[in-house]
């Protein structure tokens, strides 16, 4: 993951488009692309959203809306310094203890 | 990542939450959560919010969104079995091709 | 909807708002809204998504969500001078030529 | 507006399209729409963002992203008996309230 950041900053940094990777626009790309993968997925029902890579094409869809997704993510913690593994890391640790497992803790004895 | 993510699958196991996390409802959730990230930002100038890590408060909003985004694409991507980082790197490869670096190939010359 | 146009113009025209009403950012805080409106519905089946007013609680959460939308449409539409209702309406036109009714023309005989 | 209102649910019926118009399936639409619209701004200034209309092509994606969140939001409001001017009529008193103008009760002296 971070050889692929390095290679998105490169990537920026070699045609200039630093100056529009604000923080505020990168977020809003990263709205925009999440839109999209939502759009694959709207007037289909909750079966045929399970099944949407058996078709080839579709299957392309999710798989480059998806890599837009996570390149816009990776950019925008970038230029803010945010370490998005440890924030993923440190959020599970609190949500274990907000929503214990039913089995944890034996709470029904 | 790969070890996030199966952090992620056990805890919606643990909780019976498999039945809401179709992709279709993953797809919603992520999109969601970048429309809080974008939030954050939706009245700041560029300048301000390349100066939002430095408020605490703010810090800490962006950090947590930035785990639910992240969290929300990897539980969709392990549901449909897609692989984020290879799809990402797939688009770079693309992308270099069709956005030539100015300094590549010596174009000016 | 001319009145309540007025209104939120003269409401923000009070307090100072109108540099952050920019369409870029009145863009962002719609869709920001319209994603609060997804959230209602991110876990729940499509039937029960059909009974959402049913519960006084998710009704005035529905109707908060609307307003806020219809808000921010609206000032957006008025700080670039468009009418939303003509851009309806053309749209309306041209999509009853792109895609004609079944029964319309007697398509089938 | 409802009669625009009504022409969309005539065109959703005569396309027998009431089954994809769930509560759920709108309000995504609605978000996907909006996203759009947020596109057409997204690495803009916010000085260039207020030019957006002199621009024939662009002044045109504007308004058909407008028609499409506008539409979005009546059919949603259709298919829930919600209304649309009255929520938000209701949300300016609130906010009337909430936010107090500046000159309002000659906070001041």
């Amino acid at each position: 993951m971070a050889a692929l950041q390095r290679r998105l900053a490169e990537f920026a940094v070699a045609r200039d488009w630093g100056q529009y990777h604000t923080p505020k626009n990168l977020a809003a790309a990263l709205s925009v692309e999440a839109g999209e993968l939502v759009e694959i997925f709207q007037w289909l029902t909750p079966e045929e959203s399970a099944r949407v890579m058996a078709d080839r094409e579709s299957a392309a869809r999710v798989e480059d809306e998806v890599a837009d997704v996570l390149a816009y993510l990776l950019q925008f913690c970038d230029v803010l310094g945010v370490d998005a593994l440890a924030a993923l890391a440190a959020k599970i640790d609190r949500n274990e203890k907000r929503f214990p497992a039913p089995g944890n803790g034996h709470s029904m004895e």
